[in-house]
């Protein structure tokens, strides 16, 4: 089929997550990350770990001396955190990852506190690990963020715009959701790329993505393939609201 | 439930793939990595790739100048590659994966043809990308390996080791056919740990992983749980080759 076909009316412009959002939400979503690290005589180490995040973004992560990483980091504090998307299918490229770069320190305080609960939350054997002798919770201070979301799609913003960020609260349902809509509301998505995807002449439209602010489209019309997104009328501010602002498009769709 | 059984009669040795095969294994199962680089100022950077193995387990990447790790490898050869199992399900940490430490190098003449074909089946798409001018296809030169199977289960092979080891062949296949003997055939894997694992009083046995040497069983007895290991007659050589064994091996437990 051909591709690349265009909308023919004006599509309204439909706000997308910032890259800081979309790296704030992969790093709120996971739970396992490769850790890259400096050995002794200064080349890169990288292994698994499992990491947990406080409000703010600040990755934390528990290690043992007895790990080689452990030992790595008790040595030099610079230190790179790899997180990717939790479901890989398809072309792992064209995949979202966030690489997080910066300095490790050991938490005092109130913040040792969120870290070593976070960290439970993540790890639940880590309430007893965590308490032993050899294992250090570090909170990564984060200098420089590369986001990639797939192919063409990349950015690195900046430290205190990733702090400043908020994860998606729908993410964690929307694989679910776009499933649900393709099974179940083909009608709707096709009278959504119809009067609000700017493609009058679709024959059929499937989603492929959702999230806070709309849902992204592919529409088949008889001139071929083409992309769109709508946009929710507003933003998804909790976890359960992607159903009724999905609804409330649907309806406007249909005028 | 009481765990900790011990088998009541002897169990005969089955083995056991060695960390050197099991490191093989998990980096010929795989297709994604994360690479450890260093960037300008020396610090660790992380970064996900896509990678393939030539006939010795040698790790091929292919990366672009355009990209922070591909000027990383330009200005330093120094890299490690951290590849997990492609199916992580339960604890993470109780999840097998390795870390190949190194040198990479531009390969030429046999071993670039090599590296194209074998990073060309992982990667359908390199076959154009890999052409253009800023990426360059780069051989790890393995120095160090570090194998963890799971919560106790590591080692470091050496490198002349990991390249000796074959991956199992069955590995592909492994989790289907776990799947298949724990729906299908519980009277078989319940006869294997009464007669051939050591648990006469067993009254139920699951299988929890399969491999080229035999099969791992958990078996319940009045006693409590416990776990044992059946061994087939004969290594398992080729990819189709578990049925067969296995069938062998519940024949055998029948008397």
């Amino acid at each position: 089929m051909l591709t690349g076909a265009e909308p023919l009316e004006p599509v309204p412009p439909a706000r997308r997550r910032t890259p800081a959002e979309e790296a704030r939400t992969l790093v709120a979503q996971g739970r396992v990350a490769t850790l890259a690290t400096l050995s002794e005589d200064g080349s890169p180490w990288g292994s698994l770990v499992l990491y947990a995040a406080l409000d703010d973004g600040t990755p934390v992560v528990c290690v043992s001396t007895l790990a080689e990483h452990g030992r790595n980091l008790r040595r030099d504090k610079r230190a790179s955190l790899v997180i990717g998307e939790a479901e890989l299918d398809g072309d792992p490229l064209d995949s979202g990852r966030v690489t997080l770069a910066g300095r490790v320190e050991e938490p005092a305080g109130g913040e040792l506190e969120a870290a070593g609960s976070a960290y439970g939350a993540a790890s639940p054997a880590s309430n007893l690990y965590g308490g032993f002798g050899d294992f250090t919770y570090y909170v990564l201070r984060v200098e420089r963020v590369r986001w990639v979301g797939g192919y063409g799609r990349m950015d690195s913003p900046d430290a205190a715009a990733y702090h400043a960020a908020e994860p998606d609260p729908v993410a964690p349902q929307a694989a679910s959701a776009v499933r649900h809509l393709n099974e179940d509301h083909a009608d709707a998505l096709l009278a959504m790329a119809r009067t609000l995807g700017g493609f009058p002449d679709a024959t059929e439209a499937r989603c492929d993505g959702a999230d806070r602010y709309g849902l992204d489209l592919t529409v088949g019309t008889p001139r071929g393939t083409g992309s769109t997104r709508v946009g929710f009328a507003e933003t998804v501010i909790a976890p359960g609201g992607l159903r009724a602002a999905t609804v409330e498009l649907a309806r406007r769709a249909r005028g």
